[in-house]
């Protein structure tokens, strides 16, 4: 494809995307297709001579389309979210035609200091500790997933903690995300406890404090506790302040997971629920649940840069460099796993400076109001029960005749295809989670979902 | 940014970057800016209210442009190509666009579904044994990077070995990708042996299988052993079969990182050199060093997806997919460390389907037509030696008159400006590196940079 080509089918690309924008309100959200059909479209051998553009973009209504469940429709209430902007996919775009590399600060210094400086904008923009700014002795480092900044995290932890890999211990509640669980099994260490929550779905610090010292008495070495601001189950946030205390009495790394809730974080009035992070050692969310960045684009930022640089640096002939050598720039390759990295904080970038921090909070605070009037309704209504506290823009409920009313619901919500939701279990018993957070859900999308919801509850 | 503002300036960034791309070969390929200039164009804080897009863009040019390295430079010499195409760059711009999650295949099959199909293709393509197809035993996956990929194999084969982890041993050449040490640092292995090459720089399998003997005696037990087909510094390819033969009669996991060289295997007189991968346990190449996708996009195959999967899975087993297991449903969270994942496999689909097998085969037989041209030139001359013979696309060599000489040309080469390359160190002398293999290098790029070597290269 020429550069003339390029740009003409860019611009037929350009519109289809915005036509899917424009229509995917009006598509089923979860894929209606059967396993293999989408495979069954393609044919089994790669062409060995050039298809037409033409044809391959069609590819995307006939192939693709049927076999796509639509995260990006304002009808998506499931999981979290993950959201996206047209200017959050113009950066993308612009980050993959440069495709360069920012593996060293030389290989492309824009790569490294733009996202340097829009970690930094990121650490006011929210309320974080100041500390953790470049200038600073922590920073940040944009990552894949929040997998992938948890897994870092423990790796760090147990590089840190003196004991032998199989004598360390890990702590996280019960009610934490399955990517800690994930990252201490695939860092190699042995023992995760399960700490027990409040009536609340928070962490039990009194609990975790008791099974620190149990541990330590059994001769066992707690080297990190993870913490959740914004469970996956719930939203509940963890006590962070008085985890920190028993974390720093004890020596753990803690590291914090705010995947979801740390956008938030932009609006002052919920920062209440963050305190205490100036006490711990690292902390990751998520622009690409509800900062209208496209998947993927995580932030992790560390108090102090050293014992992570310390872990992930090494150092080959060919990979030498003056300016790294200096210490005077950043080379991201020393903050995670993979040595590779695009122009990740580019669509970041442009998403803070097209809406500002104004248009953000605009939006977080207008899924907020949504998801409050949602409850307003569940709570108004003798047929349901709130299954915990509306703390951001999740709304956790439940059928109060029970578990067959309340899976019977979840299913004939999603049988709908108008609109799809999660349900969980929480203490045994299952429960609807309604996600507020797609970039164009407004009113008119969640009172479709309530008419829904109300049609398909059975009456007591 | 409205759908109808996303189409007016997505256009306009189309034509940007088709501009960049034509562009771009007039640029000083390494940037010239200082450590803190990009930052010191970017404000401290994040704007209150949202910009403009077309100020927002307008940076584009005045903030990133001076600090780029140009990796789509066909002046690039450099490391190894990251290559990119247009059809790629318009793959990510569908892919940002539709932003669908492919954790699950439920949450979008299309993502998984398509991404299976292409990577059974290329195991056609590249002459891979047909068993790692997703119709047999094995089966591949799209990840982030090659380290990425070297860590996962490196777990995987940590938790299938039956030792304690500080008993395992981990053995790759003394020429293999950093990436392997620090994969082994991440899994918290202690003992990496590097294992001697010989005079071509390939694994010695002899000295390899003394050393697991060795280690068998003093109580070790070797776990995995990673072999290089194409290694960083002179695209060396290890004796694979051999070296297979020897981990299977130990019991060791076999890797093989082809990171590089992989793509060269769609022309079928390279495969001789990739003999024994039917005895391998897992594999990885990036279509984004040298298959004309841009970064990020790397591919890892297993033999068998059972201990893959049964290491990264965090459903218990009462949970378990079945038809998962059995290859007519795969749930790709299960086969990396990161859950969430975008529809990565788009753009590689695209790739191959715009150039075809043919087109691919073509450009890469380019490539080393054009670096064997430039080994001949570097053989005619007697101010030169070949450090390594020329495989691939890559030409190792130094200037005879010794390390200066070699240390200087390399810096006046990079210091016009005009062409860059790589300079590294073998059996402790420094050689430099030129690698072919940016889209659109052709006869007279090599050329241009031969001029410059000619004329910077002192006369002995």
């Amino acid at each position: 494809m020429s550069t003339a080509e390029f740009r003409m089918h860019g611009h037929a690309l350009v519109d289809w995307v915005a036509n899917y924008l424009d229509t995917v309100e009006d598509q089923p959200v979860l894929s209606q297709c059967d396993p293999g059909a989408i495979r069954s479209l393609i044919p089994e051998h790669a062409p060995e001579d050039g298809e037409e553009f033409t044809d391959i973009m069609a590819d995307l209504d006939r192939v693709v389309m049927p076999g796509l469940t639509h995260w990006q429709s304002p009808n998506w209430f499931s999981y979290f979210p993950a959201n996206s902007s047209p200017v959050s996919v113009l950066g993308e775009l612009a980050s993959a035609g440069l495709a360069s590399q920012g593996m060293l600060w030389s290989t492309s210094p824009a790569v490294t200091e733009v996202e340097c400086a829009v970690l930094d904008w990121l650490v006011d923009l929210l309320g974080l500790p100041k500390s953790w700014k470049m200038t600073g002795p922590g920073g940040g480092v944009i990552q894949m997933s929040a997998s992938d900044s948890t897994h870092t995290a423990l790796v760090v932890a147990r590089e840190r903690c003196n004991a032998p890999i199989d004598l360390q211990v890990v702590y996280t509640s019960n009610q934490a995300h399955s990517s800690i669980e994930k990252g201490v099994r695939i860092a190699g260490i042995k023992e995760l406890r399960l700490i027990d929550v409040d009536d609340r779905f928070a962490m039990d610090s009194v609990a975790f404090e008791t099974v620190v010292l149990r541990d330590l008495d059994n001769g066992l070495t707690p080297s990190a506790v993870v913490s959740t601001i914004g469970t996956t189950g719930t939203t509940a946030v963890d006590p962070v302040e008085r985890i920190s205390s028993i974390a720093r009495k004890h020596g753990l790394w803690h590291h914090v997971d705010a995947a979801y809730a740390g956008t938030a974080m932009i609006c002052p009035e919920f920062r209440y629920l963050q305190d205490g992070l100036n006490k711990v050692d690292s902390y990751t969310f998520n622009p690409h649940k509800w900062m209208f960045t496209n998947f993927d684009c995580n932030v992790f930022w560390v108090a102090d840069r050293k014992p992570l640089i310390e872990t992930m640096t090494i150092v080959p002939p060919y990979l030498r460099d003056k300016a790294s050598e200096s210490g005077s720039v950043v080379d991201y390759r020393d903050w995670h796993v993979s040595l590779g990295r695009r122009f990740r904080s580019l669509k970041l970038w442009w998403v803070l400076r097209s809406y500002g921090a104004a248009g953000i909070r605009y939006h977080v605070r207008e899924h907020v109001r949504l998801a409050r009037d949602f409850e307003a309704r569940i709570l108004g209504d003798s047929r349901f029960a709130l299954v915990a506290p509306t703390l951001f823009s999740l709304v956790s409920f439940r059928h109060i005749s029970g578990e067959k009313a309340t899976i019977d619901l979840a299913v004939a919500i999603n049988a709908t295809g108008k609109v799809m939701v999660t349900s969980s279990i929480i203490n045994e018993q299952s429960f609807i989670r309604v996600s507020i957070g797609q970039t164009r859900t407004e009113q008119n999308h969640v009172d479709a979902l309530w008419s829904i919801i109300d049609a398909h509850a059975i009456r007591r």
